[in-house]
């Protein structure tokens, strides 16, 4: 870089410009833009990034020509406002220097205070304040700053005399050093200097400045700025060169009249509009940070010093309404003047965000548009569910990953049968597994929180937990889990049935012991933010439910209908599990058949409450998805529990225990339904009913078995092998909606198939539900109406949009399958075994089960709506994975024109400020 | 249809286009032709598809106008041309009626023989032949055909009298019936015909035809012809309504200078360019059925009929001059003048039809195309594997699916490791189990034949076997196999080992005991034909080879080069299998790579002798697929073989017997490293030393688990985790190629990366290989040439083509997995579960992992093309699945301009002739 002589180099604060953070560092422009808006700054001036970057381009390392001259003037303009002498030892200018590029960057210089400071200055400052410590205190620091951070000497080179006189003094803290003891310790550290530099501490004030501008250029090519611009990929066209920052020096210990303090614009904590801080007076901020004395309100500060405190309100009625946005200030009161120091955008909690941002649009100060980019969506999630006390101080005894949100304590319990049995008692219950199954979900409903010691984010229990919004803490490796013997350990501490434990699913922390929990609240500015969301928003939000339950608390929450109810989900209720049971081992389609009437009014019950409780908003039916053993008990277990009873059964006391088979037999309600009938069993053949059962159930598992079950057998294959459970399925909607419309609920069902990958399937279970919907209509005597659409979670559906789109009225996209084989990783699998190597090493930024994959699943749903929408322009298209509730993921939905998103309950409020960011912010969307 | 009277609706043989199927049906077009290029076609007319369907469309079933006296006048211009008369008792004129659509159609009504016999012209006909036998014969077949072809008659009727007839009379064969019987059997149906129409049968000629004509047209629109029409979707413009074709009956059976015969114009059996065929004198087509005379030699006429047999070669010859293929011909000489009653395009084996390709292009009867375009690909593959002896009789005892062709016979064995010993006696063997896994790779190398009870054609053992060229019946669900005991049961028969059996892996057919086979050969015509496919084609065909000898082969076969080497099939080899379960056991990264230096030279060794087998043409070595745990025995046999080592501990016997405890652990090679040094062991430290080794492996097998191990941890995924397997992988690969450099061979390398997903893994990759390749080029001293370039099995990767591109040189299509991933089925799952069903009930007309999925897989296939060669345009793309050596996928696969094709060895000169066709058919390729 050339800079001719006329090239300016530095700006008073009253001359930079505010914007121009590449020319003056951010931390520059800050300080310039608050001066020119009026507020009283320390005076100070910038040297510009452009002086740093020809000093390092220069041969010999040299400062610009003209730099010194106009530094000088500037120093000369300082002495004018403060009317302080630099050098000057009767009323001495000391002044701060600091480093500041266009980006904070950790690794450069430090600050360097107190600058101006030599023998004689000192001596000046001494009589000026009175105060022999508080003169030889700044001195020493300025010593040791100056000295390590312009003269590159290590710290421990001043920590090592410094510990060495406490130790002499037998002194603990700092504060119990006299003046005598600073004296002390400037002059051993003048001679660090000496020592180490091979030269005198510089006396010469100008030399000080000189010597500090050169060490803050030099430190942009320092080793650590260089490693972390590399590091965080920092190119020159973000951040070129450091500025230099010459400020003088306030002291807010100058006596009554002086004061130090920080402050919110509004309340950081309820996000109320009102003065919140604290000051201290007759105070430097490290006394603050020392802990020495307790800072009082502000509020006090009204009439301690009313004046000071009327400009304080002024100064931040300044700061917002230049700003428009809440401030974190901080200030000194130098006898009697009140100087801003530094200000920055306020951060505070998401109520107090949400609270703000509601107000400031009322008060004027910012638009809707402003008020929603403001608050970050994934905030909002704390916002709905119990939280810790925080004034609680416990500390947690483990940690494992925040897989849903929300605290909760309870009873420790090891199974979902217990867990169900003691919550029907009303005991609060934390259900503790190693990892949970699909027949563990009687136990999630019954639970208050559920804790896994293996399993990552979104592992069975933690999509379970959210969709139900209960808090769970997964992967708790800290944790060994003995379910046979109802205990676990944790460290030395050994948990048995019963001891009460606390989990936070917001951070993963678990807890011995109650913890006190505050309640969540939709408050009335969360709704009102988000009704501004819908308005602005292209995408709808719908939510992922399976019970009334979880339908009403996202009705709460805002959801615009039921993006997903897995019917599956219902199945495994403990009352109807026993019925799956029987109809997955019937051996015919009559069988079947007779098992599937007992579960056609159960199923039709369950539809006909979602649609109520949705109406008129739309509930999407999925058919059944899973492989069917997935309702069956593992293998491993059978085998275990029939090696069990042919223990009993081979026992003759165990024959005439009635009493002991019926404890042995517990919870097995399937087989109950194996019991010879009248009902009058021996001990014996109540257990030979069990073991024909189990033997049953074995052979099916066995039959069932399948190398690759997330490939295998499920969804609409299950579907057109076994129609008649489709049939039963459909039946069970379209009788829910006739039902409905005779109570005139205007109902709006939608049947979803799954696992679709050629049109051919859809069109068979097509016909199956134009017939079904014949009869139901014949039996009603009515039209039912409905739609019909299919789940793309199958990649070869994505090729055949076009042809699919022809018979489906509606798609939704099944991220998580389709993430699944778009990557070809076992969700399962790959988050116990590379996932997490993929992820540290930076081979894939995220997971992808997590944050949608734009480029590879993203690219397959694009291509799948615009070949979708070929064949019928109207497609309603959605998304029901799991990275439906992602901003992120949301964003780019809205980029490609999904019609929804469709999320857990907990989501929905962030899913709908989501997709209004995804609209405010659409031209600054790049796909990289 | 309308038609004005003045519309044509009968033409002469003489007079119809020969090559206007719609309007006179295949038979008329084809007898048009015949007797138009001048061969003497017995006189005859076509009455036209037209007339059928205005017949069909007139309200009361009319023929229409004109359409009879047509028909008499060519009745008339018969009886000129015969010099007979149509109802002339003196000298009768019989002619035969028959359909005759576009397409060949059964359903269709059959022919009617003899018609224009009634009493009178019956007695002239006997007079005329002098063999009231004859004459009777041919009244009594005429009332049956026309009695149930024209009036609807069903053959129950007639044959209840005739068989009564024959067993009053004691006669077993038709050939026992005297005139007399024959004279009573038709009155006997002349009474059947008034009885069930309630009137005479007719005696008017024309009444005979014009009923005949209206059945025929009538048959169109019968319940059978319109089922099978709808079930081979064949629509209007394929064809529409049927002709009717009437022929003047011509007699072999006229005397000695009469006869009858049938022939090819070259030999179908071996494709020899001589006559071909068998006669006989004074005879009836039916004598020949009916076996009672042999017939002899076609050669043998030329003593016998010298004239005949003149104008018997002339027929030939213009046969193929005109239709410039092999015919396969009938005739009939009556009284001395030689009719050719039919002729179309003969069948014939593979070898003739190669045979009579190259030498019908060196007699310039076609060109090279319409040779190549005559062979069908398929049929290749017959003439590369040992056939079972044509002419032996055996009956199969069972069959399964035709998995991998060839025959061949051996004695049973149910386990590997005994085939790996008794084969190394030299004994020929069958393995015979349930299904094989990875670990039965030894046995696969020892073994003639494998046979499974389980499995489908892309099962393990199918797979495998194809891969060595190996005959393999798969999925043979009559036997069942109790590998424990090792002995089997089919039916009734059980097998125990050592029982020799046959399997034809052609057909699927099993045999007990040996039979006879016939070895293959690669005829100098093949080479010919082929050298004029590869000529032709755009494809390049490479092959899928694991081992020297399948490279060796392919080379025969004309592969031009290899398109994937397995790695891990070379881990599986028994010597080796030992050293990878090491590696798998090793706990940190330094124990694994110091085992991993023991297989370094054995792979080097591997890669260099492929290298120089197929120098200079390519050799694409992929690293490492598998889940490590596929070299793992499984969870369950570890814990039972554990189990059996527990047991023999416990057993004081078993301690000390040294020599039991060796058979125990006989095939446990794995246990030999683990042995105590010196080697000098009690039977119990053997014992304890197995012990030691197996729970250390099931403790790796269960930390290995995986819910869904295709998706698993593996391929690129593994090679990442473990870099140092890579590492070692591909400094084998590049040592290889620096010794045959020094050794003067022209080695060409490539190294191919599997399962890759993002472009991020396949930088690493090139990471370690950059970084290897420079120290193999320091170790050897020169520069080391090869390629860079990845699998394309995951979806992902189809959409980050362009990324991939960058930093690949090539890719490889492993539709195997990619249509695994597109259709979310698992091959072993689906095959054994909810494929076939698909298959059956046309949700899906192929198997995606036999026929490659064009609209499915084949579309990610397209647009990884296009994506691909934007980033590269000279990206060579290959496919390298299953699909590569299937004509139909190889011409979908030249439709997107892929690269090349690789397929196993057997498939090779499939894929060769398929390639080429695809090159000549691409005009007319039509994806629909």
């Amino acid at each position: 870089m050339t800079a001719n002589d006329t090239t300016r180099y530095a700006f008073s604060f009253h001359d930079g410009d505010g914007h121009d953070k590449q020319l003056l560092g951010g931390k520059g422009a800050n300080l310039c833009e608050m001066t020119q808006i009026g507020l009283n700054v320390p005076p100070g001036f910038v040297i510009t990034t452009e002086a740093c970057l020809a000093f390092l381009d220069s041969a010999d390392k040299a400062l610009p020509e003209g730099l010194l001259d106009q530094t000088r003037a500037e120093m000369v303009a300082l002495e004018q406002a403060t009317g302080k002498g630099f050098g000057n030892a009767d009323n001495p200018l000391l002044v701060s220097v600091r480093s500041g590029s266009a980006l904070s960057m950790p690794g450069m210089m430090d600050t360097i205070l107190n600058l101006g400071l030599n023998k004689e200055t000192l001596a000046g400052l001494i009589r000026q304040t009175g105060n022999e410590r508080f003169g030889y205190d700044a001195y020493r620091r300025f010593i040791q700053l100056f000295g390590k951070v312009a003269l590159g000497i290590s710290d421990a080179r001043f920590d090592e005399p410094f510990d060495a006189l406490k130790l002499r003094e037998g002194i603990k803290a700092d504060i119990g050093l006299s003046a005598e003891h600073l004296r002390e310790i400037s002059e051993t550290f003048l001679e660090v200097v000496r020592v180490e530099t091979g030269k005198p501490f510089p006396h010469d004030v100008y030399e000080q400045l000189e010597i500090s501008i050169k060490a803050v250029f030099g430190s942009w090519t320092g080793k650590r700025a260089v490693d972390y611009r590399r590091e965080f990929n920092i190119t020159p066209d973000m951040a070129n060169g450091t500025a230099v920052n010459v400020v003088t020096m306030v002291f807010g210990n100058m006596g009554s009249d002086s004061a130090t303090g920080v402050g919110f614009t509004r309340s950081p904590a309820t996000g109320e509009n009102a003065m919140f801080g604290e000051y201290l007076v007759n105070a430097q901020g490290e006394d603050v940070v020392a802990g020495i004395r307790t800072p009082k309100p502000v509020q006090e500060m009204e009439q301690e010093m009313p004046e000071m405190y009327r400009q304080l309100v002024d100064l931040r009625n300044r700061l917002e309404s230049h700003y428009h946005e809440v401030q974190d200030y901080e200030y000194t009161i130098e006898n009697g003047i009140l100087y801003c120091l530094q200000t920055r955008n306020g951060k505070m909690n998401a109520a107090a965000r949400v609270r703000t941002s509601v107000e400031m649009v009322s008060e004027g100060l910012v638009d809707r548009e402003q008020a929603l980019l403001r608050v970050d969506p994934e905030e909002l999630e704390q916002l709905l569910h119990p939280r810790l006390d925080p004034n609680d101080t416990s500390v947690p005894v483990t940690q494992g990953l925040p897989a849903s949100p929300g605290a909760a304590s309870g009873a420790v319990v090891f199974d979902a049968d217990r867990a169900e049995l003691l919550g029907r008692t009303g005991e609060k219950i934390i259900l503790v597994r190693e990892e949970t199954k699909p027949e563990d979900i009687h136990g999630f409903f019954a639970a208050q929180g559920i804790l896994t010691s293996r399993g990552g984010k979104t592992s069975h229990a933690a999509v379970v937990a959210r969709g139900m919004g209960k808090p769970c803490v997964a992967g708790a490796e800290g944790i060994t889990v003995d379910t046979r013997n109802r205990q676990a350990t944790v460290g030395e501490t050994a948990l048995r049935e019963g001891d009460i434990i606390t989990i936070d699913g917001g951070n993963g922390n678990v807890y011995l012991g109650e913890i006190p929990t505050v309640d969540p609240e939709f408050s009335d500015n969360l709704h009102t933010l988000l009704e501004w969301a819908d308005a602005v928003a292209d995408l709808k939000v719908m939510t992922n439910a399976d019970t009334v339950d979880a339908a009403r608390q996202a009705s709460e929450y805002g959801a615009m209908g039921i993006g997903l109810c897995r019917t599956e989900r219902m199945f495994n209720a403990t009352d109807r599990l026993p019925i799956v049971v029987d109809m997955i081992l019937a051996n015919t389609t009559e069988e079947r058949e007779k098992v599937l009437q007992e579960l056609l009014p159960i199923q039709r019950g369950d539809f006909k409450d979602l649609l109520k409780v949705m109406a008129p908003r739309p509930v999407t039916i999925r058919l059944l998805d899973p492989p069917i053993h997935e309702f069956l008990p593992s293998e491993r277990q059978l085998e275990q529990e029939l090696s069990h009873l042919n223990q009993l059964r081979s026992t003759v006391e165990g024959m005439n225990d009635l009493a002991g088979a019926m404890r042995l037999l517990h919870a097995e309600q399937t087989d109950a339904q194996a019991l010879p009938t009248p009902f009058n069993p021996s001990g014996a053949e109540l257990v030979d009913a069990a073991i024909a059962k189990k033997k049953l159930m074995l052979h099916k598992v066995r039959e069932l078995f399948e190398i690759n079950p997330m490939l295998g057998h499920r969804g609409v294959r299950l579907g057109l092998t076994y129609p008649e459970i489709y049939a039963m399925q459909i039946r069970a909607v379209l009788e829910a909606v006739a039902e409905c419309n005779r109570e005139g609920i205007e109902a709006d069902a939608e049947i979803m198939v799954p696992q679709v990958c050629t049109s051919e399937e859809l069109s068979r279970v097509k016909e199956i539900v134009d017939r079904v919907r014949q009869q139901v209509e014949a039996q009603y005597g009515e039209p039912v109406n409905f739609k019909f659409g299919t789940m793309i979670e199958v990649v070869r559906a994505c090729m055949r949009a076009r042809r699919l789109a022809e018979v489906a009225e509606f798609f939704s996209f099944g991220t998580n399958d389709l993430t699944q084989s778009s990557f070809s990783f076992s969700r399962e699998d790959a988050e116990n075994k590379f996932l997490p190597f993929y992820n540290e090493t930076g081979i894939l930024q995220d997971n992808p089960f997590e944050v949608l994959d734009v480029h590879g699943v993203g690219e397959l749903m694009r291509i799948t709506l615009e070949w979708g929408r070929k064949a019928r322009p109207d497609l309603r298209v959605g998304i029901c994975g799991e990275q439906g509730g992602h901003p992120e993921s949301i964003r780019f939905c809205h980029h490609i024109g999904l019609s929804y998103v469709s999320c857990s309950a907990p989501r929905v409020p962030v899913a709908r400020l989501a997709a209004a960011h995804a609209r405010l912010t659409q031209d600054s969307y790049v796909l990289d």
